[in-house]
Formats: C-alpha cells, sequence, structure tokens
C-alpha cells in the first residue's frame, strides 16, 4: 500500500478512531463460523496471490483509491486462470464480466476502485498487459474492473484516479498481511451507516476435507441491518435502512473476489461465486436496488493455467467432482462474512468532502454488544 | 391440510414430541429482523394467496405428501400472474422453470412434493387446467411443480404420491393461517439433521415504505451450520454439517415460494427471489452441491393479471420503480428466514422407513440457548 | 421404431404422400453447407448414440409419439455425460434443465414426445432408472424430457401418450440410421405450415480440424419463412408466417439435441448448444413468442464420463482448447439446419382430428424451385 | 460523420474500390426477407435516434473510429429507455451490460469503437453524462461501449481513440440516411474476409402487425460462409472460414444495435435481442470461439422513458402482450441480415497496417452469383 496523504489534518482523522489501533473482528474472540482461517486470514493465504493498494486522500475532497488483485506472480494472460463471475445484484459497473463468463478464465489483475474511475482502470490494465514481455503480440485484453461508489466522502465527480495511481497499485501487490479499512478501493466507502472499506479472510479446509484454501477480499460499501457474527449490532445501535433513525436508502456496493487452489473449473467457481452473497447476506446486507453486488471467482490452482497459446489443441486437467465441492461452498459464505466484519473494524472515521463524517464502527460498544450475546470466545 | 393416516403408531410418533404443542419461533419471543409480520405471519397474508396440504404417513415406509400454492381465487391459467424463477442451487427437478422466465407468469397453482413425484404431480395439474371451466380449448399447460428429496424418512422409490394426492391438495386450499412441520411436501423433510419441513411468514411494510406485503412459504430440506436468528444453535447443540459430530454430508434442498401484493413485474420479481437465498443463508444454510434450492416469487397485483387471451394487443400496468425495491427486498430476506426457523420449530420427531428417526429441533435447548444470547424478546 | 397404426385409412393417408418414397435432402442434391456428414449422415454417427421411436397414429384423433435419445450403451446413470442446455425461446415444458445447467450432466434418456405427456414421460424415465441393474439405492433422477406441441392434428388433450409408449422408444433405440418424418415425437408436428416432423443430420469434421462428429436430431414443429438451403422456398410456394396468404401465426417449437464425440466439457456443450439456433435460423425460422426452442447437447467422449459415484475425490480429464471450437460451431449450424430440411422432406401428408389436414412440402415443387435458383448439386 | 484523415494515398484507397460508388444491397434489387424497411432503411427510422461517426484514418497505421447511438434527442441520463443486452458470444469487453440487464435501461449514448478503446469511451461517455444540464448531482454513470477488434488493418496497440473522438461521434449525430462501410466504429473492421464496416437496415410492420419500425446498427466483424440473402456467395467466391483456400480462422465480433419504438419492456427487449443473432446466422456468420457477438436493444417509445428522478414511486405504461411479439421478432432477424450485407456492400477495399489489405466484396462478381440464383428482384 501507498498512502498519498496531504495535509496533516486527514492524518490525524485517519488516527483518531477510539485511540488505539483497530484490530480485526478475530483478534477480540469473534470466531465466525465453524471452519478456521489460513495463517493470514487473508486472500494472500492462497498460495501467489497478491493485493496491492493506492489509498487517495488529499485536501477535503480526495478518499478514494485502487485495490489491485494478482491471481499469480507471472503473466497472467500467458498463464490465464478459470473464473467466473456471478451478479448477485448488477447496478454497478463491472468491466470484463461476460468475456470471463464466455471463456471461463481471468487473464488480468483484477482491479477495484471508484465508480467513475472504471475506464481509466481499464486503460491502465490494457496498458500494463500490452507491455509485459511476451505480450508484444497481443491486440485483446479483458480487463476485469469492478468498483463502488465512494461519493460520499469522496469527490467522486472530480475523477482524481489516474492510470497511474492503478499500476501503482498493481506494482505494489505483494503477498503476507493485507492492509484493511480506510486503503486503496476501500478508502472512501461507507458500510451499514459506518465507515467500510477493505476486509479481507480465509478458511483453510481440513485435510479430510480436501485441504484446500478460500481467500476473499472485499470493498464494503453497503446497507442494510448489521449482525456481527449474528449477533443484531445495528439494531441495537439503532443505525440500519428503514429504521425511524436512519432515513437514508440502503444503496451502496459490495465487489468480493474469491481466491483458490482447488482445482474447479469455471463452472464450479461460478457456484463458489454465489456463495460469497450468502456470506454477505449474514452480515446483514439486502443487496439493495442501488447497490453493485459482484462476485469474481478463481482458481490459482497450477495445473489449471490456461496458456494463451499451445501447439495441443487439448489441455489435460484434474477436476474436484461436484460432490466435493460444499466444504468450499461453506468456506466462501464464512469468509466473505468476516471479511465484511474486518472491512468495518479495521475501517476508522472519516471526514471527506462537504464535511460529511463518516464514523467508524463503534468498536467499544460493539464488543459490548458481542459480549452481552455470549458472541465472544475466550 | 388433509391428514392420510394409517396406523396409531404413527399417531404416536407425530404427538410425542416434547409432550406439548410446539409454537412458532415468535410465539416464544424471536423476532426475526426489523420489518413486521402481517396478520397470520403467513404467505397467506398475502390476499388471496390458499394454501392446500396433502400429508401422507401411512405404516412404516410413508412419509411425505403435497403442497399447492394457488395465487388466487379464480382460474389462473385464464388469469395468469407475473412470476419469476431463481435457481439458487439447481440439484433439483423443478418443472416449469423455463416458461416462466421466458414469459414471465404462473398460469397454474405452484405444486410442492418429493423428487420422484414431479411426474405425477405435472399430469395433475395438467388435468385440474384442462377441466376448468373455460380452459376447453387449452393445448398447452406450463405446470409449475416443485421437489425435495424425502428419501431419509421416506420409501421415496415407492413413489406413493399420485394424481389425487396432488388434486386433494389444490382442492384443500384455503386462506388463513397455514399448517407447519410434517405436513404436506414437507411431511418426510430433514433441515440442518432435524426435522425440517413446511414453514411460512410474511411482512407488512409500513405505509412509508409502501404498505406492501411478502409472504414466503418454504419446503425446508437443507444442511449446513443452523442459526436460530443469528444465535449459533447448530454449533451450541454439536450437530452441523462437516463437524466432528456429524459426518454426513450437508446435502439437501430447499423450495421457497414467495408472494407479493407489490405491483411487480417478472424483472423486479426475479430480484426479489434473488433475495430469498440470502434469507436461507441467514439460517445457517449453506446451498451444498447436492441441493436444489430453488425460489418462485409472483404477484397477486389485479392490476398485473395477465389475461390468456385479450381483444386488446396492449396492457396497461401500473409498476413499482426499481427505485423503490429495496424494503421489498428486505421483507422477503426476513420472512424467508423466518419461514424456515418456523419450519423447524414446528416440526416434531419422525420415525420412518428402516426405522430412521429424525428427532424434531429440541425447543427447550433452544430456548436455552436463544435466552443465553439474549435473542428472546419480552 | 414401432408404429401402432390402427385403421386402413390412415395407412392410405401416410402413404399417398406423391406416389414414391420421399427422401432426404441430400439425396436430391441439396448439400447444406461446407462440411461433410458422417456415415449415415445421422445423430448416430455419434459413436454409441442410440435413437428411439414410438409412433402412435390410431383412428382419427391420435397423431403423437416418443422419441428417445441414448447417449451410449451403458447405465448412464452410473455414467453420465457432460451435457448443457440451451434455451432459444422458452414457451415449452422441458424438464430436466436446471440440473444439467447447474451440474454439467445428463444422467438419463433424452425423451421428445407431446406438450401435455412431459409428466408421463418423466414417471417413465424415472421408474426406469431406478430399476437398472445398480440403481438400486438411487433415490434421485433428473430425466430430461423436451416436446412440442402436436395439437392442430393430434388430439393433445386426450393424453394417449403412456409410459410404456416412453419405455417403449428406450428399448427399440439402435445405432444406424434413423427414421424421419412422421414418427416418433414428430408424428404430429407442423413446420413452416408443412408437414414437420423427426429430422437428423451430422457433420464430421476433417482430421485437421480435429476429426469430431457433430450429430443433430430435431423435433420440428415452428414457423416463419421457410429457406432450403438459402433458397426462398416459402415465398415462392408463397406460405408464410404473416404473409397475406397464411394469416396463421407463426407459434411451434423446435427441440434440438447435439451429440458430439469431442472433448469438450458443459461450458463448451452450452457454446455448442447457442448454435443450433442459428442452424434453426437459417431455415427462415424466427423463434417466435409461442415457440419452445430448446437445444440439449452432450458429449460422449469416453474420457468425459462422470460416474455417479467415485472412490476418487478428483477426475483428470483431457478437454479441448477454446480456440478449437469454431469449427464444431460450424458443424452444429449445418447439422441442424440440415436435420430441418430433413424433418419436411421425409414428412407425408397427414390427416389427423378434426379432419385437419396437414400437407407435405410439394418436394416436386421445391425442387423445381431449388433447381431455378441453382441450388442442386450434380 | 468527420472524417480525420491524413494522406492522399489514404483518400485514394478510399476510393478506389471498383470506379464508382458502392450502393446497398437493396438498390441492387437485393430484398432481404418478406418485410418492407421503412423510409431510410436504417436505424434512424426510429423516431429519435441518431447516429454519429468519428471516422480515424491517418497515416499507414490508424484504421480505426467510433460510432455513436444516440436513443433519443432529450438528456437520456434523466429520461432513461427500456433496454436489454443478449450475450451471442462473450469474446468480447461490452461495458454495462450488468447494469442494463439488472434495471431494465439505458441512461447513455451507446458508443462502439475498437477493442482497446473501450476504457477511453466510458471516460468519455461519463464526462458527457456528466457535464449534461441537469447532470449536476450524478455521481453514477453506466456508459455503455461495445467494440470489435479491427487489430488487422488498424496498429491497435498504439490506441489512438481519444476521448475527444467520441465525444465528437456524439456531438455529429443526427437523424436521416446513415453513413455505412468503412466509417466510424467500422472503420477497419473484416468481414467474411472481406472488408466490413458499418451497415444498418430497417423494417416497418404493416398496421396490421401493430406498425412499429425497428431499426438495426452493426459493426461487422466476423467470419463463416457468407451467404447474401441466401446465396452462397462465400463458396463461389472460394473464400470462406475453415476453407482450403482461406486457412485463416474464423474469429472476429459482431455488435448490433437494435431501435424500435414498440412498446415493450427489458424482458421482450432481451428477447428481441435474441433474435438479432438469428439475423447474423443468417449471412452465414458462426459466433466463433474469438467471436463477441453482442446486441444491445432498446425502445424508444415516449410512454416507456424512466425518469432518473420521480415523486411518484410507481410507473404506468402501457406494453405489448407477449402474443404480439413474434412479427417483431422476424422484422429484427430480417433487418440484422440486411445490416450486415449493408456493411459488406459499402465497405470499400483498404490498405492499412504493415501493408495489409482488405479487399472490398467485389460486387459486380457478387452481382452475377445474385442473378445466376435468381436471387435479384426487377
Amino acid at each position: 500500500m501507498r498512502i498519498i496523504l496531504t495535509g496533516l489534518l486527514m492524518m490525524a482523522v485517519l488516527l483518531k478512531a477510539e485511540g488505539q489501533e483497530r484490530k480485526r473482528a478475530r483478534e477480540y474472540g469473534i470466531h465466525i463460523g465453524v471452519l478456521q482461517p489460513g495463517a493470514n486470514n487473508a486472500i494472500t493465504d492462497v498460495q501467489g496471490v497478491r493485493i496491492g493498494h493506492t489509498t487517495l486522500v488529499q485536501g477535503k475532497q480526495i478518499r478514494t483509491g485502487v485495490t489491485a488483485i494478482l491471481p499469480h506472480e507471472g503473466n497472467v494472460f500467458q498463464q490465464k486462470v478459470p473464473a467466473a463471475v456471478y451478479v448477485g445484484n448488477g447496478f454497478g459497473k463491472l468491466a470484463g464480466s461476460t468475456q470471463v463468463q464466455e471463456l471461463g478464465h481471468l487473464e488480468t489483475p483484477i482491479i477495484l476502485t471508484n465508480t467513475l474511475g472504471v475506464g481509466t482502470a481499464m486503460n491502465a490494465v490494457v496498458g500494463y498487459t500490452l507491455q509485459l514481455p511476451g505480450n508484444e503480440q497481443v491486440q485483446s485484453v479483458n480487463a476485469v474492473v469492478g468498483e463502488t461508489n465512494d461519493g460520499y466522502l469522496n469527490d467522486i465527480r472530480g475523477r482524481y484516479v489516474t492510470e497511474s495511481h492503478v499500476l501503482e497499485a498493481i506494482r505494489q501487490a505483494k503477498t503476507g498481511p493485507v492492509a484493511e479499512g480506510n486503503v486503496g478501493a476501500g478508502t472512501g466507502t461507507v458500510c451499514f451507516g459506518f465507515k467500510g472499506g477493505i476486509g479481507t479472510a480465509s478458511r483453510k479446509l481440513p485435510a479430510s476435507l480436501g485441504g484446500y484454501t478460500i481467500g476473499v477480499l472485499v470493498q464494503s460499501n453497503f446497507g442494510g441491518v448489521l449482525q456481527v457474527n449474528g449477533v443484531p449490532v445495528g439494531e441495537e445501535l439503532r443505525q440500519f435502512s428503514f429504521s425511524k433513525h436512519v432515513l437514508e436508502s440502503a444503496d451502496g456496493s459490495c465487489m468480493m473476489v474469491v481466491a483458490t487452489d482447488a482445482p474447479v473449473d469455471a463452472r464450479n467457481l461460478e457456484r463458489i461465486a454465489k456463495r460469497a452473497l450468502m456470506g454477505l447476506a449474514k452480515t446483514g446486507g439486502i443487496a439493495s436496488n442501488g447497490s453493485g453486488d459482484y462476485v469474481i471467482a478463481f482458481s490459482t490452482h497450477e495445473g489449471l493455467r490456461i496458456p494463451y497459446t499451445s501447439a495441443e489443441k487439448t489441455q489435460t486437467v484434474t477436476l474436484l467432482r461436484n460432490d466435493e465441492l460444499s466444504p468450499l461452498f461453506m468456506a466462501t459464505i464464512e469468509a466473505t462474512e468476516e471479511a465484511i466484519i474486518n472491512s468495518l473494524f479495521k475501517a476508522e472515521t472519516m471526514e471527506g468532502r462537504e464535511q460529511h463524517v463518516t464514523e467508524a464502527l463503534p468498536l467499544n460498544s460493539v464488543l459490548k454488544i458481542m459480549k452481552k450475546h455470549h458472541a465472544i470466545k475466550r
């Protein structure tokens, strides 16, 4: 992550929060689901997946950014990965969906940014791909770019995301722990009326269920009635959609990216992608009319890489049988739910354009509520 | 509902339960969601919708049945209703889906039964429709028949559902309170490892959000990790899919029927249908590989009836704008969640074929867990 | 094929035609497309595919039947084949589509019959499958049954198709040449205002394009403006939809089954299925509002059989790369077009219920038109 | 249309052709289908639809451009039109498809350009929309941008299309006759191995069938076996995909835009969109693996405009019944077929990058072939 910060004020805004660093849900003893997370509890637990952020916080107007998800360390155009897209609610501008659905593969990094930045991000991905060594003859690039609308805090009409910002996110991408909250494409987003942002989580299946890893990364920006691991936090805080206290609509969006090392083809990746919406549902999201809720799922399994060109007319692959999918479905649901909760736990209060302020989820209150509901482990 | 019972033993099985009548979740103070239910908290709160059950409990082998959902009191073939189908996970035999999707309407009662009874139910619906006064020239009938697999308790290979049983369910259909649990198509179903069955619930939006009613009826027969209004009941009872305690798979299915009086066309009914899966997710369902999770949604709004024949080439309709859909989405999620929970609360322990016994959800334990988690209101 | 004929009158009707046996289009020098057909120019050119017909012509009222397509000689439930369904226009009752789409395979013979016979055919397929050796524990069967409406010539409301008729078609199924025209499910159908029926054709790709075979079988029952290999036969005969001469609607349906021995998975089979509609378009079909135009495509490639149960959690398959699909697309378009034309060439004039008579395509006139347009080879 | 030409050489290339202006198919007596075209036989026959082209022919490298389709003369964002997208084959980069599918409307001009120009065109459309009077508060714009790949003649990697070019196409948009062939987004495209480009056609239904107009505009860039009104021109010219004479692949794409004044909603517009692929099929196209074959259909019917904001929660609309759709389907098929043929008839031989030359369809030869096949009227 590279933060482009101007103004000490903003730094203060970023840090004030609750006087201390905000932790991820699991660090507070909130254990979502019944499966275990991977080493970093992040999408990067899927071997080879890298994440990069460009965070744009400038003056009082700019609160936006870019997040890049790279499926593997090589040239993704030359070594495509099986992939699928599921549209939960299509009020959004996801670029590249139809080609992924038709051909069953992904050939670029996935970029997340704001609603009006999709064209610029496509241009950046196209430029990036054309110039990669080995791609000198490439004439067609299917850039996959998702977005949510950060226009409450960010001067979205100013269109401040540039191609350089996108390329920077790709360049910065790395494995290991993933920055969450007000970073990258989550810099200016709002979720359940609180500050949303980037969140991630993972699940590693036990060996008896295949031992595969599912990792999820979300850009949370939607509404509904917040539940934290089933606890009605939104109701108790009296902040939820269509309540007397909150008259604003539930609109907003959620981009979800699911990575796995399981050997699954595009058809089963689409099924996995559908389960991410079920994870979103468990946080209390309602996929409102104005929401762009999209899931992109891909497999990093090496044996499934699809070479751009090949002397062979066929490809031999070893795939999981349908029967083995259910644990992956469960893992996807859990990891998506936890990724969204993490985005809320890590995001800090932010002031943006027109003195709009979105408060962070008040962790002290939330933890009290969680305790009251016996929902804290240990 | 007409119960076809043979054998006193079975009567005993049906009644033993926990020594008293099982109530619906809300009667125990479990309030799912933030919206209010309709008068009966049932799909029949949508004006004109009627439900009929034929329950087949005979000897030790037969534990199955039929549930009929009639969208209005008239001839549905002559006065079709706008409708949509959403396939959450398509390991199922739902008949009639493609025509509903193409033409955007429903022209028969919806029938739910067991997996191997779909053909018979189609035949019954075709026969029923052909003989209705006014349908003398009809040569094409799109029977909509859903199913789940009750083969654990029921001798499903015996194929005991007859056309008469289906016609009986249609004939018995009535408004008002709806029998739940081990009735109709839910007679032999299993949900989260407990006895499942038929469940229903509704939501009536406040006037400020349009005042419309959403009603849901489910045939619950699936697995996952049960949550009751967010409380991890499945974990606390140590009974959930892929746990050490329960090695069986999570397979199973859920048929969901959503009715509304809101003036929405097929496109928006499909969007409503998608939200029912989100309600299922909130109960802990995972839409496993072997699950047939289907939603059929229809609108009873009178102004939207589609006459089979018309002197007019056009039809004038008044439709909700997309912007107004979100409260209906929320209502669908809530009502589906509660309908599934009701199916578990009302279903009683059942012994079936080969001495298979499926225990009812142990309400006393569940209520204790709910209290511990501060999840009982009043 | 087993013809159940009663009444000499009908025999006369069947034979009068044009005083001689009607041949297939290619026998008259009509060469559709640029690729070569297989040995029988039939769906059975795909190794192992078998076709069976039950033809019901009784009295003046019954003009219907059943056609069964068996993908291979073994137990299809135990050894499923990759498959896909594409809905061109969904005014139809195809059973089994959603499970094929979800799981990507076919587990029963495909049955074609009339619109009101789908339930009965499902029951027959379920019964057939349950009793196959090895299926003793099977509790779920996804019967795939398509239909078109033969109600103009056939007393469809009489519902004369029985389970025995369906089982008979399965039993009779054989490889080699396929009976076309007024047989099986095509007995009573009408196409472009002429007598339609069953038709078939195939294409065998040259070795340079992979050497694979595509076979197509159709049940033709639709309208539009007939073109025979591009020649405007409908216009010249002054018989086409929405013309001054023919005021009836263009309604009707077409079931299309595509078989191939190419190693393609469900995703690419769906793409192949979509191309069959393009073949239909080339005959002048318009997929009218009332049409049920469905395609079922499957691969018989042995290495792709999906065992019902397996000790292995994965399956290794060798699949064609996307890049190699285009010749298969072209072959599908050509074979579908020719199969439809064959159904018209082989179908004879038929008199049915209420003295309805549908004339056969007048071959002498057609051939004259073809010659005028230089569309007869050799 | 604004032609940005540099170099006299190119002017010569554009004009040489066959020594005279190339006419549209109908002007040569080629009458496709049985319905009548509108006044201009163009998409602009649909009242209010406007077309603008920016044509980029510079030096030896640049052969590309932009075509804009404006659905009505007002602010399309404020007065959206019902719309649908159908994906024939999704090897393409169409932007905006999922939102059109979800919400059922179009809110911007449709832009067509080359494959690598989609991001730039999106940016242009976003900028254009944001600055329109009345859109001062708009924060979300669903730009619909289609493309085909003109990289054989055009130095597509040079990415010469700018936002100005896109805005110019929008500004130049006008009603009346539409420039075809090597203009706008069709400047550098190749079709059936000949020079393709922009083509258009229309059909006006007789009053008895509703009197509505269907207009189609295509950007033709695909392969197969060319048929002109059913005549096997590709075969006779010995130029077609997978033939001995032409070893190149059939890859390429076709963007199709369908406009109508019929009062049809998004569901029926999707059905109309599907029929455009059937028109493409009739020209001999095969929707090859590498093809991006997309259809966007919209209705200009005034009573169906969807206001961006409204004091009303409902909208009253008068819609065609399903039963009335078939003539519109037929009209769409015919107009699409003729639009593609027009694109070939009007496009002139072009030399582009690396001395690549794509010959125009040789009209003299084609007309001879057409005559031989008795396919010229009058």
